[in-house]
């Protein structure tokens, strides 16, 4: 049970956390921080918290738990705000895509008191944004990723954790730079050539000849080049290393499916596009035994 | 209305134009013809067609139309049997997602009586395969293109659009160069890619741990590497002068990416991010409005 938490950005993530946390009855008091009076109003006309506030001092006062929901490059600036009212048995947390670039940004600010931040990500989103699109069960049967420090106390540790848990996640625990390599391939860039592949056809001088014969499959690849450009960009940024090398690997595999398309090498693309379905399909059947059925998880 | 129609290959596509012309009552006869007797077997099990057969003689005896159905790839042996007993009122089209090399395919075959052959391709899918999947609506609602010839004479052509018409489809005419550039950039591009991404990631050696952390972006991004290989690989050398010059287009965007990657150029990458996702919503916008809405659908 928490007796007070925070939320510095109000929005699907944090208004989400907020509602699972209330549907839990896990928290007494929940208070809503951000840059924007509109969106932190919203959130409290919803009931997604039960108080705002602009003064970083109210909100810290007697906190058991901090979450800063907000885009990763902002994350320095709000621990700069939050650190004077910081009470030494707060914990922050985070919700941030990227992580090696959160932790560098908490080190620089927090110094020592880098052991009350445990940073976190849930893999969890819906196409819509805004305290409006928050729901209570956005992370029920999901995976949050916890990179826990090695300065971190397990029982700071473990109180970010039972949040989580008590909002239905299933916790993995990765260190920040695992956590940046994984995403970067199965997240970063697949958002990076869907944007790529719009923009490319977009600029096309019959740009409006293709798009009326693009159908379903063209809908879901670039489903994802529909995200907020701004939290991308930023995203992109922070996790570059990783995400050129997964970019430039995955450059190499198109320069040896252009080579097979030169030597019309019907078998060599068959062997790919084969090896591809059967990787798909094994990972399909997997999540399907292990999350649960869509029939469980109620509002998706 | 049809006195006799001939299916040649009765999967998805050509039985759910069976099964669609039937339900528009449009049809007294239908023909299967396959290469698998158990698939035949299936589709007259199912009231798909009302007869099957092996001997294209007994097939083409009368038969208005004519659809191939099958493999771009299998087209010219197609034709080629049934060439001697085709008779002068019979259309055939086909089904095809490349049409300059069904075409031509089909001039080699046919020679003169080109005339009597009116391609098509019915943008119209589902994720599964086969007569059980064959449905009397796929293509309510959806495009068909038809890409006459100068030989056809305008009443065939008006036949085959008239059958497209009676399953619900709207049609569309492209020539077959004009279809394969547009079909190239639309689809038989991400379909590659999304191949190569899932290859790629597969090839890695901590591939378990990054499928384990692949959440509904990637999903989505992939669907359409679940799709038969055997066909994608066809159609990737079908139409591959096209798809080079798709594919060489998206690898010089990628190229601009990595180079926005190096400098940290944040408002480039925003750019391009931003007007892909105002495309994409700009397409969306559009399709949303012109296409019938589910509950227009269902009522005939």
């Amino acid at each position: 049970m928490f007796d007070k938490v925070v939320i510095v950005g109000v929005g699907l993530i944090g208004g989400s956390f907020a509602l699972s946390l209330k549907a839990a009855g896990a928290v007494k008091h929940v208070v809503g921080m951000g840059r924007s009076a509109e969106v932190m109003a919203r959130a409290l006309e919803l009931g997604i918290v039960d108080e705002i506030t602009t003064s970083a001092q109210e909100a810290m006062r007697g906190a058991d738990l901090v979450l800063i929901a907000a885009p990763v490059a902002q994350t320095g600036r709000i621990l700069q705000s939050l650190l004077p009212w910081l009470e030494p048995h707060t914990v922050l947390t985070d919700a941030g895509s990227t992580k090696s670039d959160v932790v560098a940004a908490a080190r620089e600010v927090l110094g020592e008191r880098i052991a009350q931040f445990v940073p976190g990500h849930p893999i969890a989103g819906r196409e819509s944004n805004g305290p409006d699109a928050a729901i209570p069960n956005l992370y029920r049967g999901k995976k949050t990723v916890i990179t826990a420090l090695p300065e971190n106390p397990a029982a700071l540790v473990e109180r970010v954790e039972s949040a989580w848990r008590l909002c239905g996640a299933i916790i993995h625990r990765l260190t920040p730079g695992e956590h940046d390599k994984v995403f970067a391939a199965v997240s970063h860039l697949p958002h990076l050539l869907a944007y790529a592949l719009v923009d490319d056809i977009a600029a096309k001088p019959h740009a409006d000849l293709l798009f009326q014969y693009a159908a379903s499959g063209f809908r879901d690849f670039t489903r994802i080049a529909g995200s907020s450009p701004e939290m991308w960009r930023d995203i992109s940024l922070a996790n570059r290393d990783a995400l050129r090398v997964e970019l430039d690997a995955y450059l190499a595999q198109l320069t040896k499916l252009r080579a097979l398309l030169d030597a019309a090498d019907g078998a060599g693309l068959e062997a790919v596009y084969a090896n591809a379905q059967r990787a798909r399909q094994a990972w399909i059947g997997a999540i399907e035994a292990a999350e649960p059925r869509p029939s469980q998880e109620s509002g998706k």
